[in-house]
């Protein structure tokens, strides 16, 4: 019997060309110059494409943030305890983090998920609860999780975004929280680009010299003792990655089978990215990086995610916040196609031959 | 006696260190990495300083939109025919162009003036009418206006600006429209930077190669004809410059000198920017360049202005469409230090020594 996976990745198609070539026939008709709003009239075309629509229009939008935990904390990878990961979901929870601020600013909501942190969480009306473990397994000693559990967290990510695409979703943004997760990150970049782990280890949340040197040992371990595979990226996930990375990656698969656009914030949704294209490399054109973060590796992800970043803040904080002011362009793009006058319509002389 | 221009520059004060200095230190403690913000965070405390409050907030935004038209286009330097500038001012007033759609997602009004366009406009409640002349002069055959005009151009953008403060601007975009105004603003940026006008004179509209070329000689022989002092900002203006650019240029010294933050588009903004620096120097912290314009010369107008842009996505339009995305950001920033949790607030453990 198929899986749920199979059958979502099995109806991603490639985007319109009708609806792009539409919408780029209506960018050249707009008062003012072809071109002049750069990225945003692509962007535009893009969506249209996405969508199927000439004329897109984001309404509801929706920022998803992941939450999990992750066993190789124990390696001192990170700058801050464990116990943060619970007590940001709990920020979260009560709107005081900045996604929350972000996500107002933007008129987005934010759907809080619980992908396997390692605390029992209260339960929440804001709360999903898709735990599949309390955190992950140390990497640096043996595999994440099990390939079962792999397929758990996508499946949960799934989920997440058909209930919201239920509830009303025009544009995903990706957001994630948990304590170590630059490390696995690192580590899925390590394994699927191929480059050295040097050139891809950060400092994270704000690790030190030897803190860095350490992290950096401890995904080559990590490389060592698991050998993921990197012709299969659910062998990846479940030796190197965590909860919260496949149910972002899940999450973005949900989204383009739907034909929604997915805005993906930085470094740990990077990851998640590359997840989602190893499993079906056709998501690709419906990604759109909303930036480039301060973490090192993320320019060489995106390279490999063939993704051009629309912003560079030298923000590396996570949570969704790049995605929500990605999103922000995004809705800034559709709404050029579908307001602005056209030459026609405002009586302006379009450029001499 | 003191002329107005005069008596607006000795305003001018520093930024105000204290707001600063707790800005930056309510940063380190909300609940986020120190510094995982980047440059929003900077921005944040940028904004604590020039309004001298550490919790500054954006609620009244304010584009101002300045209209003129150039002599110079006789030279054939516009892929538009100079008619475009009050057809496109129509635009405006309408709500059809790219930066009326851009203002209102950022819920910001739009001030259109006219400095000096080459046509008789219809009065329109909001169009202000600061005509200085019918275009300036063509500076590949003279200067671009009498000092006098520089002066009253100067001074017209002082009024529109103390006029929005006493109605309620919190911050401050600058716009502008004017077929043919790339050229000028290159002729001020060769003028002030000493950088050759190859490097600086870009495609504006979108010239083609000989159209390009020409452009380039025009410029070269405005500076030849016009021999404008680069220490006299004013002397440039009235030589080589424009009246939307004369009156941008008071928009921000006005602006400046009543802290608030100015906004600044592209290319015409830069060249505006420039001739606001030359006159007071001490503007220079008041500004936020809000994306790198795909016009060839902008990143050395903004090397000389010593300002960082916080968008790059090839956008060439004007009319203050950056300034747009990049009040958005300002306000963002705002929001971030005014709303987010503290560590203490919010019950989250701070970073392992």
């Amino acid at each position: 019997m198929e899986s749920r996976l199979q059958q979502i990745i099995a109806r991603v198609q490639p985007l319109d060309e009708r609806a792009q070539t539409l919408a780029r026939a209506r960018q050249d008709t707009l008062t003012k110059p072809q071109g002049s709003l750069g990225r945003l009239e692509a962007l535009s075309v893009q969506l249209a494409g996405i969508t199927g629509d000439p004329l897109p229009r984001i309404q509801h939008k929706v920022i998803v943030t992941m939450a999990g935990d992750h066993g190789v904390v124990a390696e001192g990878v990170s700058a801050y305890p464990q116990e943060v990961t619970p007590q940001m979901v709990h920020n979260f929870l009560r709107g005081g983090a900045a996604i929350n601020v972000l996500a107002r600013h933007v008129g987005a909501r934010v759907v809080v998920v619980d992908m396997g942190v390692a605390a029992h969480l209260e339960p929440h009306r804001n709360l999903m609860d898709k735990k599949v473990a309390l955190g992950t397994g140390n990497i640096a000693r043996g595999p994440a999780m099990t390939p079962e559990q792999a397929l758990q967290a996508l499946e949960a990510g799934i989920a997440v975004v058909e209930a919201e695409v239920a509830r009303g979703l025009d544009i995903l943004g990706t957001g994630d929280m948990g304590i170590g997760n630059t490390t696995p990150s690192a580590a899925i970049a390590v394994a699927l680009t191929g480059h050295p782990a040097v050139e891809i280890v950060g400092r994270g949340t704000g690790v030190d010299d030897a803190g860095l040197a350490r992290k950096i040992a401890v995904v080559e371990q990590a490389l060592t003792v698991n050998r993921p595979d990197p012709a299969d990226a659910l062998d990846v996930l479940a030796k190197v990655g965590g909860f919260e990375i496949g149910g972002l990656a899940g999450a973005m698969l949900a989204a383009t089978a739907h034909r929604r656009p997915v805005v993906i914030d930085g470094f740990i949704s990077g990851a998640a990215a590359m997840i989602a294209i190893g499993l079906a490399p056709q998501v690709r054109p419906y990604l759109i990086a909303a930036h480039r973060s301060q973490e090192r590796g993320h320019r060489l992800m995106l390279e490999w995610l063939g993704l051009e970043p629309l912003l560079d803040l030298d923000l590396r904080l996570g949570e969704g916040t790049g995605a929500a002011l990605g999103i922000f362009l995004a809705e800034a793009a559709c709404k050029i196609l579908a307001e602005m006058a056209t030459f026609g319509e405002a009586g302006v002389s379009e450029k001499e031959k």
